[in-house]
Formats: C-alpha cells, sequence, structure tokens
C-alpha cells in the first residue's frame, strides 16, 4: 500500500516538481522594474514549456515602440490545436507575483521552494504559478495519455502584471487581430479558490474593484501643537473624520449615489452562496477575530458576494516613530479602495465617494486626489448554464459532494476583459484555500491541492 | 550714523557672536544617544564659558552609576556671588535641540550657523540656545559695567534633555541636597515668545501635557480587501472612528471626565490674554489656512490659553507607498497628546481619554496603549505680583508699548517643578517669534532679538 511519504517522494521525482520549482525559483515581481528580467526569463520558460507539449507558442508585447513598452512585461500566448469542430477552449493564468516584504516575516526564502508536511512554501506557491502550472500538468498527463492528440482546440494566455493592472495584456487587447486570435467557447481560469475542506466551487460572481488616494492639506508646516494647539486645524484628526463619515454605525455605506443602480442577487444566487460559505466559525478561526466587517444583520455570504464595501487600505499622518512628538500634522493620506457589485458603475462609485469627501472636507483643509487606480465592474455568471452543468457533473466525479458555487468577494478585472474580447463563457474553478496565505509572507500550495488542480485540467478538457 | 550694517559687523567681531556660533556648532540632540559626546562638550564648553565670567561650574549627573547614568546628558550648574542680602535669581535654559529632520528640506547646514538678512540660520538658533546665550551675553555686559560685580546672587541651571523628557534635571531633582543648592527668589526662564512685533511678554500661564500611544489591533495578519471586504474589522477604519470620537462636531471635547476640575480663568486673565494675542489675520498668514482648531465660538487667545486640547500627532495603520495595496490593515496606530489647563489632573485626563477610547473599541478589535509619556501640570502665575510689576517696568523702560501678558498654549514641565524645588517666583520672558520656525527646518533666530534678550538680561538683572 502506498504511504503518503511514498506518494509524496514519487512526486518529488517527477517533472511535474521540478517544473514547478523552476518556475517558482524566478522572483517573477511584475510590478517591479528591477525585476523585469525574472519576469522576461520566467515568461520564455513558459514558452520553451509549452513547445514540450505541443503547442506553438511566442512572447507578445503591444506594439508601438517606446521606451514604455521596452520595459514591459511580456504575455505568453500558445496555441495546440485538436480536433476539426472541437471546443475551443482558453486558459488563462499569470505568472508574476506579488512583492514578497516584509521578508523577515518568512521563516523560508520567499524564492526558494521548500516543501514541509505535504506543503510547498514560496511566493507564487499558489497565487498564480501553482495554480496556473498544475493545471498545466494536467494538460501534459491528458495528452501524454491519448498520445499527444488534444480533445479540444486549445489556447493559452500567460500574463505577468496581473498583480498590478494587467498593462501588458490590455494593451494587447486594444488590437482587433489580436482578439481574434483568442476567440474561444470557453474561458478556463485557475486563479480562485475551493470552499472550506477542498469541496470544489465555481465561481459565480466576481466583484468588480476602484482605488484612489486622498490627500488632506492643513496648515503650510507641521505646527508645534502647544504653540498651536486650539488654533490650528489637525490633518491627522481630519482624515480620521473623513474616514469615519463613509460608514454608519451599523457598518453600512454612508456615501450618497453609491449603491445606485445596484442588481440585487437572485434568491437561487443568494440561496447557492449561503450553501456555499464558510461559517461564522471558519471565519473567526482564519481571521483571529469577530468576522463583523460590513453591515450589521446581514449573512457574511451576502456581505461578501453580493455587498460592496469601501475599505481603507492604509491611512498616514504625523508621526509615527518612537515615543511622542508634539506636533499638528500638516497633511494626511488614506488609501481606499471599493468593490463593486454588479449594476455598479466603477466611475460613478469612484465620484460618488469623492464628492462626499469634498463635501465634508473639515474647515481650514482641503482635500485633493493624487492617485487613481482601477475600475473594473462586477462580474455575473448565470448558473443556469450548459457550462456551470457540465463543470458540476465533473467535479461531482472529483468529488461526491459536488461542487459550491461562489460569489467571490475579489476581483479578477482581466476576465470581464478577456470574456468580451473572446466571446468565451467563462469558467472559474481552482484550488486555493486561506490558509495558503496568498499576498503575505510564508505563502504556500499543498501537495493535494496540486494534485486536485492538475485532475480537474485533466478532467475538464476530456469532457468538453 | 551707524548703518544696520555697520551694526551687523560689529556684531559679528564680537565675543558675543563668536560664541554663539561656537556653541550652535555642536549638535546638541539630548534624545539622541549618538550626539551624547556632542552634548557633553557643549556642556563643558558652558561650564567653561561661566568661569569667564567669574561664576564657579561644574557638570552634575545623578547619583547612582550603571550605564543609565553614564549614558545621561549632564546639567550645568553654576553661581556667582553678589552682594550680601541681594535677590539670588535662578536662571534655567537649555542647551539641547531638536532633531534637525527632514534634513533636505533645510536651506543651509543644520549646524553651520548661516547670517542671512540679519538672521541667524542655525537648528538652536533660538530654541534655546540662541535665547539662553543673549542672556549670558547680557550677564557678561552687566558684569563688565560693574568691574566684575553682580547685583544679585546668580545661579545657573542648564540642562540637555528638555527637548526629550529633562531625565537627568529630574533625578537630580530629586535630590534634597540638589534642591537645597537651587534656592531662589526668582526663576528667570528665557525659552518663551513676545508678542507680535516683538512686543514684550510675561508668561502668566503655561499649559500642561501628557501623551500615549494607542494601539488598534484586529485580524490576525492584513488581509486581501477582496477576500475579506464585508468580513473582517479593518483597524484603520477603526483607529479613524476612535479618533474621530474625541471631539464634538463643533471641535469641542467629547471626551467624559476630560474638563473635570478646570479653573476657569478670572475676567483679568481673560481681558489681559486677549490684549497680548495675536489677530486672527496674523494667525492666518503665520500658518497658511484658517485659525480654526478648537472649540467654535471661543476666541483664538481663549483657545489657546485657557482650553486643553486633545491632538493627534500621528496616525498610522496600512499601506502607504505609491499606488494601491488593497488590504485590509490588522493594526492601527495613533499617537495623541493633551494640552492641559490649571485644574486638571494629567493623570486623570489620560485615564479619561483611554477609558473613553475603550468604552468605544470598536467590534473585533483590541485597544492598547504601547507607551505613556510625560504628565506635566499646567502652571499659573498671579498677575498681580510685585515681581511682575517689576518686570512690566523694565519692560516698558526697553519699549514703550509695554508688555503683554501670555498665556503660553505651550508646556515646560521642569518650570514647575524648579518652582517648587527653589522656593522661587518664576518669570519667564522671551523674544520667539513664529517666523523663528523653532522645531522646523531652517530654524533662525534674528540679531534684533538676540539684542532684544541681552538687554533684557542686562536690565532685569540691575532692577533687583
Amino acid at each position: 500500500m502506498a504511504t503518503m511519504n511514498d506518494e509524496t517522494d514519487a512526486w518529488l521525482k517527477s517533472s511535474d516538481s521540478s517544473d514547478y520549482f523552476a518556475l517558482l525559483k524566478m522572483p517573477t515581481i511584475g510590478a517591479d522594474p528591477l525585476h523585469l528580467r525574472d519576469c522576461v526569463q520566467a515568461a520564455t520558460w513558459l514558452k520553451k514549456w509549452l513547445g514540450t507539449i505541443g503547442a506553438e507558442a511566442e512572447l507578445l508585447l503591444p506594439s508601438g515602440g517606446g521606451a514604455a513598452v521596452s520595459a514591459s512585461v511580456p504575455v505568453v500566448f500558445g496555441e495546440l490545436k485538436g480536433g476539426e469542430g472541437a471546443t475551443t477552449v482558453l486558459v488563462y493564468g499569470h505568472y508574476d507575483v506579488q512583492p514578497p516584504d516584509p521578508l523577515e516575516a518568512w521563516q523560508t526564502p520567499p524564492f526558494e521552494p521548500t516543501l514541509k508536511d505535504g506543503r510547498v512554501y514560496c511566493r507564487g506557491a499558489q497565487d498564480d504559478k501553482g495554480q496556473l502550472f498544475a493545471f498545466l500538468c494536467g494538460v501534459r498527463a491528458l495528452l501524454a495519455a491519448r498520445e499527444g492528440r488534444a480533445p479540444v482546440n486549445l489556447k493559452f494566455l500567460f500574463e505577468g502584471q496581473e498583480e498590478s493592472g494587467s498593462g501588458t495584456l490590455f494593451r494587447l487587447l486594444d488590437d482587433a487581430g489580436f482578439r481574434k486570435r483568442l476567440a474561444a467557447d470557453v474561458l478556463l481560469v485557475s486563479d480562485t479558490g475551493a470552499a472550506a475542506d477542498l469541496r470544489p466551487a465555481i465561481v459565480a460572481g466576481l466583484r468588480g474593484v476602484c482605488h484612489f488616494t486622498v490627500r488632506l492639506a492643513a496648515a503650510n508646516r507641521d505646527l508645534h501643537s502647544g504653540e498651536y494647539g486650539g488654533l490650528a486645524p489637525n490633518a491627522a484628526q481630519g482624515v480620521a473624520e473623513l474616514v469615519a463619515s463613509l460608514h454608519n454605525p451599523d457598518g453600512s455605506i454612508a456615501v450618497p449615489g453609491f449603491r445606485d443602480g445596484i442588481e440585487p442577487p437572485t434568491y437561487a444566487e443568494q440561496a447557492a452562496a449561503e450553501a456555499g460559505f464558510a461559517t461564522e466559525e471558519q471565519l473567526r478561526a482564519d481571521i483571529g477575530t469577530e468576522p463583523c466587517g460590513g453591515q450589521l444583520g446581514k449573512t457574511p455570504a451576502q456581505r461578501n458576494g453580493f455587498e460592496p464595501t469601501i475599505e481603507v487600505n492604509g491611512i498616514h499622518s504625523g508621526y509615527g516613530g518612537p515615543g511622542s512628538k508634539t506636533v499638528i500634522p500638516c497633511e494626511a493620506f488614506a488609501k481606499l479602495s471599493m468593490r463593486l457589485v454588479p449594476g455598479q458603475s466603477p466611475a460613478a462609485c469612484c465620484d460618488a465617494v469623492k464628492r462626499h469627501l469634498k463635501d465634508r472636507c473639515p474647515k481650514g483643509m482641503a482635500v485633493s486626489f493624487p492617485e487613481d487606480g482601477g475600475l473594473s465592474a462586477a462580474l455575473r455568471l448565470p448558473l443556469a448554464s450548459p457550462l456551470f452543468r457540465l463543470a458540476e457533473d465533473v467535479l461531482t466525479e472529483m468529488d461526491p459532494r459536488g461542487p459550491v458555487f461562489l460569489w467571490d468577494g475579489a476581483s479578477i478585472p482581466v476576465v470581464s476583459a478577456l470574456k468580451a474580447a473572446s466571446g468565451a463563457a467563462p469558467l472559474l474553478v481552482g484550488w486555493g484555500q486561506p490558509e495558503d496565505r496568498i499576498h503575505a509572507p510564508n505563502e504556500s500550495y499543498s501537495l493535494r491541492q496540486f494534485a486536485l488542480a492538475k485532475d480537474w485540467a485533466r478532467r475538464i478538457l476530456a469532457a468538453f
């Protein structure tokens, strides 16, 4: 009888693990120009890898030229023809990762894949190099079992800027010729999570996102809190008042107009979301405190899946070092991001929040918005589709509990764009778990998750 | 007729300027252990300087020993006997300065005294090496005119930790023998400001101060604002709500019990404070925005002199770099300082604010107070005293407008302690102006202010 250790040993000897580790070792921080070479190296590696399974692949950059283009991170695009008239599947993933900071919190080097107790620790072990590459291993296994013949027409699209705005890919999508090359029936994305206990999950919705920076300016310099206390307006207090004004005491959003246009979920969607969502106990154990964000009186599934949020991602003003410095700060910054649900216009939501802040700007201060970013609408996929029924069947074969449907609180802005460009129906199935700690130190991915992602790829591609 | 340039040239050739510049060049950042040697050097220099005018001086450190003592910054204490039965005057000042950060904002090197348009630019040019040393130049001139005989018994006390809590001095004050040596009739302090247009000012009150750091903890880690938005409590939003809760919409303090015990000013005090205070226009020009801090409906003089404040000196949580990082911060910090008026107990005020914050701690979060500092009560000096009348006469000789009385919004915690230790009546007359920019880059002190401080020393000491 094969033990767990035997299985691990076998995996470690496979090309699945050696290739995976090779990909992980490249520090593909797509947002950092210092890591552009690593990104190009990883893209080149993926292109060659696709060649080994018979796909024709190339690296793409937007035409036009100039410094911005030469500095950008390439997209990998590959094709592997199946039979005439077969379904065409576009497989999307990203090879870039978040920066590893704070470095001192890592127990192993962030770009040295380390296997411990059945989990691989490395930045990108899951998000998204792990999920992407496990899927590719499934493709390789499927082709090997069919003497290299693909059951579907496969198109591969891997970008290196998902964590920083998908700049290259969005510019490529401006080109009609490129959009035509993407034409597909199904868009398969491996960048999402499974439900609790690794029960399979199909994403039925994603929230949209927009974000900006608020600057509040008061006096012409930081002032002595004694000499000017009671006289000068305080920007740190002002930003606190502004930020506090965004929500009502019950946690609901207090910004006029922010909820305009929201399309509420159907009963079926709500029921399915409740069924697939983590329990309060699971959430509490995960985050280490009460899962009490959002509006009082709504369930966690509602608050995360069907309600918008305004989050303060950062607030900074005045002195932050040891001891005290009795100043009245003259400026303050807050970083805000909003998650949006179907029916909300990202631009209108940004405008509503900015107008709210301007209208409430404390006396003696001026509010401005020095940085803007990302406008992406929510994605809502129809529950009752043939594609979802097929995926449901495949996932029930893999796990008798069958899949749950998730309305993911996060955003993958590129999915809406790829849906529009390719004409394909999105199918988002992934195997992430909270304990993977993506975007945080000591990110990891278990061999069990890797095996499930690989198995999913093999089965779904064979099922079309 | 002597021109301005002639006067400047004469001053530059005098020992007043060369000694002053020598003292300024020593980077006496008392709070920074790396500058302990510079502080010891400056203390030694002052001791020797006192010797040149005939005073017996020494450097003092608390007895006891150990690393803390060897690392502490010495106090300079000197004595110069006057005639039998003469008034004893204790002269207090400090030779330490604030750190010069941010360095890039200085137009000349912060420890290179630079004369430009009648002003000396240097960290400490005013606070307090300039005010202290100009006073000493007055003492020297007075003695020179009297063949070295002092009209009063002079005691000098110069510390090197005023900007960082007066540690050495407070420890010395624990010693009854030292307190006895400080016994005096008058405590002369040169560390305050004049009124607008350099009209002389006598400080009739100082606010007290206390401060602490607030930490707010939420989840066990920073969380993805999409995956956890609507679920996890947000520490940045929590700290904003807590800070905003400290004040009412009219700017008054909302902390229960905070105003307990306040002794309101008399009509005479209020009238004198109004007469001596900067106008709204002057304040606006100084700070570059509306002087609208504090409670609506009270005058600037009331708000700065007779009202307590709670100021946010800093607020920090989550991401603060360029662009966006869509996290839900798991912790947040705020630095609070309170200015107190007569009748308020510093310890009780700190407790009241902490209780207020604990009572309002947002759900899912925990509030704690990792740092505490400085508990100093307000100082109220009687308007109708013979000492004030004498000072008024001297200052009216110097300036026909006569002095105003100031209730200084700032705090000099050591004054109350020295008053108690020496039994002396405090007399705080200084020549600071807002444009000196103390504690900020490009601090400066004009030759005019230097001359006034010197003249004041000569005249007041001769008048006792």
